[in-house]
């Protein structure tokens, strides 16, 4: 039997709570459920977003009318163990899986209620680029600081 | 020099349309453009679902109003190469790069305007199951041999 | 000077939190930002949504897997007073308007943070029809009380 | 018998191709259909605001990189004739209806594949306004001539 032909609940144990270290609540949309009554796949990275952007805006390091400095999206994935719902609430938990010189790649799991495993989880990978010439530039040091305390 | 403080761009080539078998037109929206004004990273699989399953919609093969088996996503992927923004025309192309016996990989490529080179590429996979059940069942022979035209 | 040359905040005062009789707390999400860096207008309407299914789901009023009759949505309206902008929390107000044998006129005001005045205010008119043919049928008379409970 | 428990379509006839003086072609998306398998009803005003910005940009009359004035929402609407859903291909047509000194009311109607009256109909008001002050400005000259090539 071919790995694709399992359900990935079974082909990787989903994270629990203790694997993150900040958590973001999040509310759940009437329009997040698709024709089959369940959250639509491409609405767990709207969440991502959302959750690692809330994180970094409240730590001071985000700051959308004035900052020279964007992180640009350069790859991001998804495994979806479990199906969510509207109305659920969801709490993200967000951790920094790996720090590079203007890189950084944020791991989320996604918490359906008060569930400990989670429904889905996934990462995305930021590199930090000047707003205008959107070339790398190194990340500071005290994000790097702050993004240290999320590590995981 | 880690690999994460590269961007994609230059880890691996970008492909090529010729590495797709069909071909979908899609509009983009203004609602696609983030804050920093370009298409939003989760754009991206709005617009792969879509091709898909117009795609599959268009050869008779997934009925929105009848069907009893339905195509769970249980992982999905994207690495972006350029930027895209409202108002680029996209051209989605794609392919079956895996067939389980429940399971379908797609792999999809999102070309803006006219260009050679995707602007990103990513996958889903699809766990056929029933719509009451949720277990996984086997591809029908019909809808397999569909598959196989676009296998790449 | 003509009615639409003045901003809509000039032309009616927006409503205040106490002219509406539930509230439902609601989170912004990064991609409610548009392009001008303000939740985009598409972006209320989703919320009204989910304000109103929300209370309807937690009165036990609609049940999303099993009920025969729907709300068909015939109109819609938003007037925006000021911008909101995610990482903001915004808190839904809605109050019946109007309820007639089978539509209701569902009113909803969205309130910035712990603002007093609505940031925007709006409304929606659901028609109960049946699921599969479609055509309008009376409210119950359970709903009818139980909407009656947040006439305004 | 209230005027709110008639369906819209009987309420008022919907408008027909020939109202309106530009057309923009679109595509749906798996994500516009909701739970009950229908494009819901917010994406109508992704489309509004797509349809005219797309006008916009090709006749010269929006720079989304320059700009220096923006066209804020401050009111919109819609009416829901017929159903649509994806994968539907949907022509939107445009028009002026009303042009004061710094604001436009666009007038859209939806039509859905080749059919001859639209599924939906609505408006949004702009106010043109300073980017950074926010503050109303006077549509210039060139601007206001193109406008009146689409008032209807």
């Amino acid at each position: 039997m071919e790995e694709q032909d399992r359900p990935a609940a079974k082909r990787q144990a989903p994270p629990r709570r203790a694997a993150f270290r900040a958590f973001v609540p999040l509310t759940t949309r009437w329009s997040d459920n698709d024709v089959y009554g369940h959250m639509n796949n491409v609405v767990h990275y709207q969440l991502f977003d959302t959750a690692v952007n809330s994180w970094l805006i409240a730590e001071g390091l985000l700051d959308l009318s004035q900052g020279e400095t964007i992180g640009l999206v350069v790859e991001t994935g998804c495994r979806y163990h479990r199906e969510m719902a509207f109305p659920d609430r969801v709490t993200a938990g967000i951790r920094v899986g790996r720090l590079g010189t203007s890189s950084i790649r944020y791991e989320i799991g996604l918490f359906r209620e008060d569930e400990e495993c989670a429904a889905a989880d996934g990462f995305f990978v930021h590199v930090a680029v000047d707003q205008t010439t959107r070339r790398p530039v190194a990340i500071s040091g005290t994000m790097r600081e702050k993004l240290q305390e999320i590590a995981g």
